[in-house]
């Protein structure tokens, strides 16, 4: 049984979290979801829905998987110099970090994808790529996978990388069950990223 | 303004309301997400996360577009008359009245659907259309429109159905633009549904 850690903060974005929590809550008997937060009082995503806390990181919990959303609370995460360090710390015992959208600003803020290769939102590029100038981003890709961390673009983008994140531990083809189940049109192709060119980046 | 009442119960489904939800929720300026439920108590869903409650259904409040998400639990909401007669009592004040996966049977079960065609999730059609015989249910639909009623499939097309919203509110552009914003591939077509197949409905 790997436990998730699911990182919320005021200003989170609702679909970074909970698309790749749909995907890994399928996979019941192998996967277990815990919302953990700096603090316990619930926390509010960037649209107003408020989340419970399971565990704050003071708890000392060590993760397997953790999943680090973007949203709007990331212009004052990725200056939060505490996050950053229990990042540090978690990203030292866990097996997987991955982010979605402008959460890999704040895995880049806290050092964690120096030399390696990442991603992030397409619209927020410019501004997410400038907290790691050590960090080799890639401008069109709808995830990417560099050792341990797995960056996703933006949003939506979540909900595929989880899938990838499945079917490498436990196969491709749960993944593509938990696709069917919820009746998901997975990108399987790590390229497909038509959002780069809308953007301008290539 | 439009406010949205976005109904929880034990056991829904994660994606079948946040999917929505972070659509709706970028219409910042014109579209209210609040989180409704029969009591105040923190609401869990299927797969453990527990979303605050912003209003009781004992509050009186009406709303402009409700949203019932599916998910385990509808095998008890689908048999809660108290459920049932607060949803009809919404209904006739609302403007819209929209549903994902199997939270299309809890609109049948309180006969809302009557006369109406409806769609809800392809691997569990049969338990869910059995609660409304009266309905026109549609084997083959990512979501169906029928007067004030969107009803949606399994759990992914509530982003494709929410999106449908807010093309008719406020134009296929503006949804267009939350589709880009979420990085989104949206299926426009609503006879777009290889799950049918895939699940021995067509």
């Amino acid at each position: 049984m790997r436990k998730i850690g699911a990182v919320v903060f005021p200003g989170f974005e609702l679909l970074d979290m909970y698309g790749p929590l749909e995907m890994f809550g399928m996979i019941e008997d192998k996967l277990e979801l815990r919302m953990v937060a700096e603090t316990s009082d619930p926390v509010e995503c960037g649209m107003g829905p408020k989340t419970v806390v399971d565990d704050q990181f003071s708890d000392g919990v060590q993760y397997d998987i953790l999943l680090v959303p973007g949203g709007p609370g990331t212009r004052r995460e990725a200056e939060n110099k505490a996050f950053h360090e229990w990042l540090r710390d978690q990203s030292d015992g866990a097996e997987l970090v991955t982010s979605v959208c402008t959460g890999s600003a704040i895995l880049a803020a806290a050092g964690l994808l120096d030399g390696r290769r990442a991603t992030t939102n397409k619209q927020a590029f410019a501004w997410a790529s400038s907290f790691g100038p050590k960090v080799d981003w890639q401008k069109q890709a709808r995830w990417v996978e560099d050792g341990k961390f797995f960056t996703a673009s933006g949003v939506s983008a979540g909900m595929d990388m989880s899938l990838a994140v499945i079917a490498r531990f436990f196969g491709t083809e749960m993944a593509g069950q938990a696709s069917v189940w919820a009746e998901y049109d997975w990108h399987r192709d790590r390229t497909w990223d038509p959002f780069a060119k809308i953007h301008g980046l290539v």
